[in-house]
């Protein structure tokens, strides 16, 4: 039996409203709301266990523990996902001194981590009756909108800044989204976009919608599931933070429900050069100031001014995990040893996840993390020019066997130096 | 259970050798082998309908009707890829006038098709205990070989021309693959690659290897599964033409095991730039003569000769099939229709049997062509520069609702007016 929605309630004040009254923050205080579910429901929901995998989409693996009215829309807004492959790692793990790690390879049809959110927003956009959805954002969530926007028939518009480069914007153009690039900085476009979802009644996908933390936190019902357990420590890449706040929903979820017997600590991982959240952990404050950005390789989650940032620092005190930063030469190194040692291309915004597990080990109290979850958010090819050098353009080779044999043996002395001094 | 190999079969002059004497071709006539299954093995294994979905690998999936003698390497080569989607159209193929049009989206990890050859392939090198794999490629091939070597612990050698570009093989870098860049061109890469196997024992996983066919033949396996029954038409993109004959070798086995009840016709579909294949068919040949490439901007499927070129047609006129031939023009804009009418990004090598449609409802016969597979073989971002253009950057939008308006407005009449000037 899927579980009941009730609607949804704020964060922080409590303040409850239906999902008719469809408000995308607390209409009392401001503050972002959850999706609420009768009580006892999400247990009976799962009683019989985690349901069973469905090579259809998602939604249909996770529909009794998803807000949905109506599933026969599923089919229209569906382009495939399915739960994400959760690898287990063969070297990367074990050479740092962590024996029991795996990788969420979350990345969906358009290739981001994205589309877990989406495609429950775009499914209520629909239930909805809008026929324009939006958001401010010209990487990952913009191609992701656009793509499931289109497949539902709606129009995906989604606004970008003044000096946004022809290369990000592009997966969305070809996804069928209309950018509106807009003359002003990303803050100015975040505004026009919440004044056309006000004005015009246009589906506002993207930042509060509290839609996408109930998509997203499916993320943590799958590792169960493929598990057959909790993990003991889960890290996640944290640049506006809903994903930490959507994991922490969902395992608090199975907790209460009784399908884990204990909370995974959960670790948040952000680039140094934008680090505004780990920078409130450790100062021990409750809230996040927003900081100046660092110059860094990867845009992704360089987010100054985090909007779940008080939320999620509230997930990994609770849950007693901690906040890492990551520079730009350890995710670079990251992105090609696990190429290396694993076969797996991520991007950047996914390999701070990796690169910071040497970190975590100098970390108090994790000299031990036990099972341990790396959220690798999106393939390689989102940001491909972050991986690889000019220098390692590689030298002509003889047509010969003599002459490949001597080009291997010298690739295996210097290979990996001629990667770092790159760095 | 799971059917039991017997060995391979030439595909000319039916010489047999068992699995243990492995030969890349007929060590008689140097034909391309075939993998040989016990009569009536594979109608006993697959007596209680299609394997259930697999959510590690669709190597388990189909490991009873695979060639696989020590299911526990799995494990070691597995980079999470399981059975692809089949998504059905929900506007492209009815503005087309093909009511019954089902996507076939053919990406595995390294977000190709070919993913499924090689990761049969890389097993057996394990098998066959080699440490290292080889092939001649520069493009989703050596990405591919690159990723399942290095996920398996075993050293991958790509052999590219000399002209190669730097975007083409930073994804094979990625992936951990030893990138021989060779002074000759693709003819030659292709020897040397061959005299490495010979002289060094490494093993080829391009080509020729029947393991790579007997592993993508599990392509028409899963569609059957998913629809529930054998498409009428299948639309598949031919290069080499293995994925043909691969399809055709599926397809004829689940017809022997009395899985489905007839052939779907099997349609190949090559760029008019390079269509050796297509010009044979349509002149009567029984063999495939070499062309002279003309310009295109795709080179995926651009193989002047073909290696599977007679099994190609043969297979194609065994099913009642036919050969398309579509231009440039046409397979950039079926990926902007693609990407608008269904919000999915797919390579150029894909979208050449999207782009087919228009041409398969002129061809005699298929005039109804029935229930309709294409075949798209794999994500945009492996080839992204070839889908939009400078001219498309947006205009910047003063920062108003009414600006936008405006805006959204006139690119609903221009949009499509300047993609096509585009072209």
């Amino acid at each position: 039996m899927n579980a009941e929605c009730i609607g949804l309630v704020c964060r922080d004040c409590g303040t409850k409203i239906a999902e008719s009254e469809f408000s995308l923050t607390c209409p009392s205080c401001g503050a972002p709301m959850r999706v609420e579910f009768a009580a006892g429901a999400l247990r009976k929901a799962l009683q019989d266990g985690m349901p069973p995998y469905d090579d259809r989409s998602y939604l249909y693996q996770w529909r009794s523990i998803l807000p949905l009215s109506d599933e026969s829309l599923i089919d229209r807004v569906s382009l495939g996902e399915t739960e994400t492959p959760l690898l287990r790692s063969h070297r990367y793990g074990r050479k740092r001194g962590i024996s029991d790690l795996y990788f969420k390879l979350e990345q969906g049809p358009t290739l981001s981590l994205k589309d877990r959110g989406t495609a429950l927003c775009v499914l209520k956009a629909l239930e909805q009756g809008s026929e324009t959805v939006c958001l401010s954002s010209s990487g990952n969530n913009a191609a992701s909108i656009s793509a499931y926007g289109s497949r539902a028939g709606l129009r995906p518009v989604v606004f970008v800044q003044k000096h946004v480069s022809a290369a990000k914007i592009s997966k969305s153009l070809v996804y069928g989204g209309n950018v509106i690039r807009i003359d002003g900085d990303m803050a100015a476009a975040s505004r026009l976009c919440g004044e056309m979802v006000r004005k015009k009644g246009w589906y506002q996908c993207g930042g509060p919608n509290p839609y996408r933390v109930a998509g997203k936190r499916t993320f943590a019902y799958g590792i169960v599931q493929q598990l057959g357990r909790a993990p003991d420590t889960v890290l996640i890449p944290c640049g506006g933070g809903a994903g930490m706040v959507a994991a922490f929903d969902g395992f608090s979820e199975m907790l209460e429900a009784g399908l884990i017997d204990r909370m995974p600590r959960l670790v948040g991982v952000q680039l140094a050069a934008c680090n505004p959240t780990a920078t409130a952990f450790h100062a021990g404050k409750d809230v996040v100031t927003p900081v100046e950005k660092k110059p860094s390789l990867s845009d992704a989650i360089m987010n100054n001014n985090p909007y779940w940032g008080k939320y999620c620092l509230q997930a990994v005190r609770a849950t007693g995990g901690t906040m890492l930063s990551v520079t730009d030469e350890e995710f670079i190194r990251a992105i090609r040893e696990l190429g290396r040692e694993e076969g797996i291309f991520t991007e950047p915004a996914g390999a701070v996840s990796a690169a910071a597990l040497t970190r975590l080990l100098d970390a108090p109290g994790f000299e031990q993390p036990g099972l341990t979850v790396c959220n690798l958010t999106g393939h390689g090819l989102n940001a491909p020019q972050v991986a690889t050098g000019d220098e390692e353009y590689p030298g002509l080779v003889e047509a010969t066997s003599a002459a490949v044999d001597k080009y291997l043996q010298e690739q295996a002395v210097s290979g990996a130096g001629r990667l770092r001094s790159a760095l």
